[in-house]
């Protein structure tokens, strides 16, 4: 058979990473898909000089190029990339492409278009790295009605939450490291604030349920108000704090939320640290799933770039309609279950306090969680320190409604006995 | 499209599973395979009764009705159950199993059946329960040398180590309960002596390194001797001991083996509790990847037999060639790297012995070790206890060639002050 035509375009980690692969590999990669792989057309807008391959300065000229089977866009961001895209998907030619971005919020039109022209678009890299998720999700779980999933699915917040715990660092030291390594971003905010992980959740959710891609919908809360004092009640506790994408399906529609979460420190998921990722799946059939590896790199994006180009290539003379669908569902199969509003989701609460250390506060705050049907399951009072006259008062309580427990928060901070602002990280058992 | 017609061979716990997972789903599962999926004959020996679906006592009546599409093998064994899909594959259909011996002892020869027949046997059932390995091993991670593979791949053996370590009880005791519970065969020979284990690394091992199934190659060890004081010593140490499936590619050629293994604390893997299973595979470019979940049971079985017939009903006007290869890579591509002998592998080693509790004993065993090239990374010596003359004295080694090992142990075994025999186990650092 004719060898498979890949043009690249982007020169950055990730499409140095997949030409790298691609060449070292050249033999297992054809003894696996059956013919030769070869990289023929690269865009990249500093120029290259690559033995055998035409390097072009326009990356569109990639995706006129009629040799091209399948374009890898490697350029990032929301504007060009899906310009692009567009443009190659209307010459003909298949898509690979490891940019959630674009997928969480264009995926919807992207996968339109490429169901018009007849083509596919494959973006198993634009979900927690080399981990092959999005396989299992649309594959290898379709016996299932996915129940809920959770995932660690940014690997920079997970690295800082991982040195805060085990070092007893501070938020803003890690995160500095972070960035000096290279794992965070210059500006950190896509990371440490869950929009990287609100991305990735959203293509997760939409595989889960076959619900469309709704990035609209997705709450979003970052790490950077985790304190070692959390982070240590909660290993007190029995918890670790993660960084958690969570979807679940219940009877009122969908939960779609990126948040700390303090999960029991017995879950396999705890134990996932540094930069890794992992997912959490759980099925009706199957039950509880998971999967763990790294979430970004060169090479472990670029395994799952080419997994994409493998799957291309074995299947490149099927028609349509027998592809794998975008989101793992036929389109007239999606449904328009709502995502539900964060106020509506029910959890468990950690709370943290600071109480004047006098006898009769415990139990107003308490009488106030009860007042709205919330239970207490733990609690941590600590010593006050020498001349001060405020304790730290941790509570754990029972699964709630959110909208519940933000109003009860409301009253206990009216307390004249409470000082400053309640914290608050949400609870999940994930069993 | 007409819907896609299954004949499920055996009601057993699988075959009930999957009948069941089938029809619960069917909703889920016809949007994502993009038609509907219908159980239209069963064969079982003792009968059923079951709305809409022909039962025939003689299940060779179902490999040979024409209307059935999809043949499920779910009757266990080597002799019947080959023959049974041998016979569907000559009638044309495609086969879905989760019989790891079948496949472990005579897939090449099905395969070739298959491939003369134009047909497919998808096995994914046939390892870890409902994990998706198989997907992951030939489609997820294509882009990859795989440099070694390490697998908590039978869950009775799991659940019995898990209990003696944490409950300190004794292996009979917990075998007993694994028993009682239904987790292990009445004769737990398969699971307790690595058998179960064997068979499904040697598939694995297929899938890794693109090399035929060689079951007669595999050595495999049981957990029958593993005492709760190794697993104590081994705790204090900082390890696990957990029975893996281990298969790596050295220069010299292909280890395959099953045994109990010391791992490090700090693994995830060594954190896999329980009944579960879990395969951490290293590719040369995505590093490091896990995949947890149920390894038996009937629907995460079911879980994988299903994702398999969805497949299939996906790529069903698929021509062969541009299916997925049976072992990852196609035939012309498999290669013949040898299969090593278990003396030439080279691990670190747990040594436990009893030795007379006197000056020059250590330096004797050390120096039988040091003669060999063998260097000592840690030493347990305890006091004796009222009354005896023996301590158990135990020693880590560095990482050494199995034959020199055994060499050493038989000189020390041949010391005067040493009574008894060593016992020896494997530590692998999985990095």
């Amino acid at each position: 058979m004719n060898p498979v035509k890949i043009g690249i375009c982007g020169l950055g980690t990730v499409g140095r990473g997949s030409l790298e692969v691609l060449t070292r590999n050249s033999v297992e990669i054809a003894g696996r898909a059956g013919r030769d792989i070869v990289v023929s057309h690269v865009g990249a807008r500093g120029g290259a000089d690559i033995e055998g391959v035409t390097v072009s300065r326009d990356i569109f000229a990639v995706a006129d190029d009629p040799q091209v089977d399948i374009l890898v866009e490697s350029i990032g961001g929301t504007g060009v990339a899906k310009e692009l895209i567009l443009r190659a998907i209307a010459n003909g030619k298949h898509i690979v492409t490891a940019n959630k971005a674009l997928i969480a919020e264009h995926g919807n039109e992207l996968f339109a278009a490429a169901t018009n022209a007849g083509v596919t678009v494959a973006y198993e890299a634009a979900v927690a790295g080399g981990i092959p998720i999005v396989k299992a999700m649309r594959e290898g779980l379709a016996a299932n009605k996915i129940e809920w999933l959770a995932g660690i699915i940014n690997g920079t917040g997970n690295f800082i939450l991982t040195e805060m715990r085990d070092k007893g660092r501070d938020f803003d030291d890690v995160l500095a490291e972070a960035q000096a390594r290279g794992y965070a971003e210059a500006d950190p905010t896509f990371d440490v604030e869950g929009i990287d992980a609100a991305h990735k959740l959203v293509i997760l959710a939409s595989l889960a349920f076959g619900i469309p891609l709704q990035f609209d919908k997705v709450y979003t809360e970052g790490i950077s108000k985790i304190s070692t004092s959390d982070v240590d009640y909660a290993d007190e506790l029995g918890y670790s704090i993660k960084h958690l994408g969570v979807t679940r399906r219940t009877e009122q529609g969908i939960e779609l939320r990126v948040h700390p979460t303090m999960i029991s420190k017995s879950q396999l998921i705890a134990n996932v640290n540094g930069v890794m990722n992992a997912v959490l799946v759980k099925g009706d059939a199957v039950g509880p799933t998971l999967y763990y590896g790294p979430g970004a790199g060169a090479e472990p994006t670029a395994s799952s770039i080419v997994a994409d180009i493998v799957d291309i290539a074995r299947s490149l003379a099927v028609d349509p309609q027998h592809r794998v669908p975008f989101l793992g569902f036929h389109t007239q199969s999606l449904s328009d279950t709502p995502v539900l509003d964060i106020g509506s989701i029910e959890t468990g609460y950690y709370l943290r306090m600071s109480a004047q250390d006098k006898p009769g506060v415990l139990s107003k705050v308490a009488q106030i969680l009860s007042d709205r049907g919330i239970s207490i399951e733990a609690i941590i009072q600590k010593e006050a320190a020498a001349g001060t006259d405020y304790v730290p008062l941790i509570i754990l309580t029972s699964r709630s409604v959110e909208n519940k427990l933000m109003a009860a928060i409301t009253d206990i901070e009216a307390l004249p006995a409470i000082g400053g602002a309640v914290t608050r990280i949400r609870v999940e058992a994930l069993g």
